[in-house]
């Protein structure tokens, strides 16, 4: 069984907003998360989409979050602006720094956003791309709990670590990516546990160090990085660029709530925003154009480039609305009452 | 028969400056790709070391590079300047630039440097460290011609894109990474080909898109990313941004000199250098001192960091010189007269 739904996107924003609101969060709160899930679940980016709803209620339950924490913006430095997200959710602490951000951007020619102290469960695209649609370069990265052991080590320690980038091409979609420094997300663990199934040798070690294929036992031991040494390092770089230079805590220092109300999930996030028009002048039309040379190449040569499907899958949702399973949309209608 | 000769720092340096000099660089693009090439060499990294300087000499035969051409610096806004090089070597044009990136850095928290127009064959990370021995942090990227095909592709686009990335560490060596975004750099394929050894299967292509272990099909065909479509994902970043953002061409729009005059090996390079101080004022020491706590945990489960090795080799270096093959020592010295 597994039966599905459709709705319309605006019945999902209907349903987001009065679960969030049902469940102790303040309007802004409410508009900001159910801003990100939307455009999540209309990307057909299921594991960000509405489903994430359930977690944020959870955290909201166990103490993860301050559903009505109202962020505080400090402008730090001609470059720099930064948000106190004062251990709420960090979408609205963006929606909040990134005007300012912008403003900075487009004077200096690069300039940067740190969140700090805020519960982060969203993907970074519809960040960059917040960016890249206001004719700027993003880039976005932030750490998560240690779930991944560095190059050469055998414990957790660093952080599924995002990074994202968004380029603004003309007349079109913008180049974007969105990936963890894992080589898979932990979700993708958990669900072959779920399902019974193995996993490739090359994702997780188990509790001593051994590689394994056997979901429960890489949940226990540590995740690791894509691309070996390469992959480590980038992560590594995350970790210190949106933890200790934006004066916030490193992956391994925070925890998911939990129901003894123990976790610590807050940390940082860093969002860098470009210029092109600042960067290049009144030459940057003719740049951005060039560009599209290599875009032409990689398409030419039978390569995709990153987010053609959720472009398209968007496309698709703003005509038919969203689909998904019936369970899911139950769990949620009982959420709200 | 492998011998080699161990010279002192100083020797090595007037060998280099010799070099160039005899072959028509000007008295400070030869400064600056001694301390360069000096610099790698002093760190055991030999492909970058005093072997380059052949590559300089035959670059400038064959019109790749402008021997005496003066680097021009443009401030182009708060948080960018911009250097053109025309058509001389980077690392000149990357010293004069580096003072006002530090000073933007200094005033706005995060800035810029773009280097157009440049020959370049170098490491990055002397620059990234340039940076770090300032307190800053630094983070540089820079294409090369296309070798490499992005994922899902079988034709040579990309190039091996380098980035580097240095953060300063309180008191010691500072974390450094420097790799290129394909498998390998492709001096190792060219090296197994010398060899008569075959390569990993997972390092390219052949010229019809099929996986290859022949080193010389592989040189032929198409260079893979590592890491797979992440990866390539970051490659292509670079290449944006070490580009169209700054200007500049794509990597396939650029070739290694050649004896018939007709390659264009310039491009460009990207420099972002980050403040600490700016984005944490006074709490800045103490949040360094807290990523201690990061590499002290990956180091405590037995794995090392980037740069480790390179750091105990200039130790070595520093007291007792350094060592090269003699064939190499040799046709360096016929460079000098």
């Amino acid at each position: 069984m597994n039966e599905e739904i459709t709705i319309s996107l605006k019945d999902a924003e209907s349903l987001s907003l009065k679960v969030l609101q049902h469940n102790g969060y303040s309007q802004v709160h409410a508009e900001a998360i159910t801003r990100n899930v939307l455009a999540a679940q209309r990307d057909e980016c299921h594991s960000h989409g509405l489903y994430r709803l359930i977690g944020c209620v959870n955290t909201a339950r166990n103490g993860g979050v301050d559903t009505h924490a109202m962020p505080e913006v400090i402008d730090q430095a001609p470059g720099v602006v930064r948000v106190n997200a004062h251990q709420g959710c960090s979408l609205l602490s963006f929606e909040m720094g990134k005007k300012p951000l912008i403003e900075k951007a487009n004077q200096t020619g690069i300039a940067a956003l740190a969140i700090n102290n805020s519960f982060h469960f969203s993907a970074l695209w519809p960040e960059v791309e917040a960016l890249s649609s206001e004719g700027l370069i993003g880039i976005a990265m932030t750490p998560s709990h240690a779930f991944v052991a560095p190059a050469g080590g055998t414990k957790p320690l660093l952080g599924t670590n995002p990074i994202a980038f968004s380029w603004p091409r003309p007349g079109g979609t913008p180049y974007t990516f969105d990936f963890a420094t894992s080589v898979v997300a932990r979700g993708e663990i958990e669900l072959h546990k779920r399902a019974g199934k193995t996993i490739p040798s090359n994702w997780a070690m188990d509790d001593k160090g051994n590689a394994t294929t056997d979901p429960a036992a890489a949940l226990a031991g540590a995740m690791l990085t894509f691309g070996g040494y390469k992959g480590s390092a980038l992560s590594t770089m995350i970790e210190l660029l949106a933890g200790p230079l934006i004066g916030d805590v490193l992956g391994h220092e925070t925890q998911a709530a939990n129901e003894q109300k123990t976790g610590k999930p807050f940390h940082g996030e860093l969002i860098i925003a470009i210029s092109p028009a600042v960067f290049m002048g009144e030459q940057a039309t003719h740049h951005l154009q060039h560009a599209e040379v290599l875009f032409d190449n990689i398409l030419g040569q039978g390569a995709r480039l990153p987010s053609q499907r959720r472009f398209e899958a968007r496309e698709h949702s703003l005509r038919y609305g969203v689909t998904l399973p019936k369970a899911l949309y139950d769990e949620l209608k009982a959420l709200t009452h």
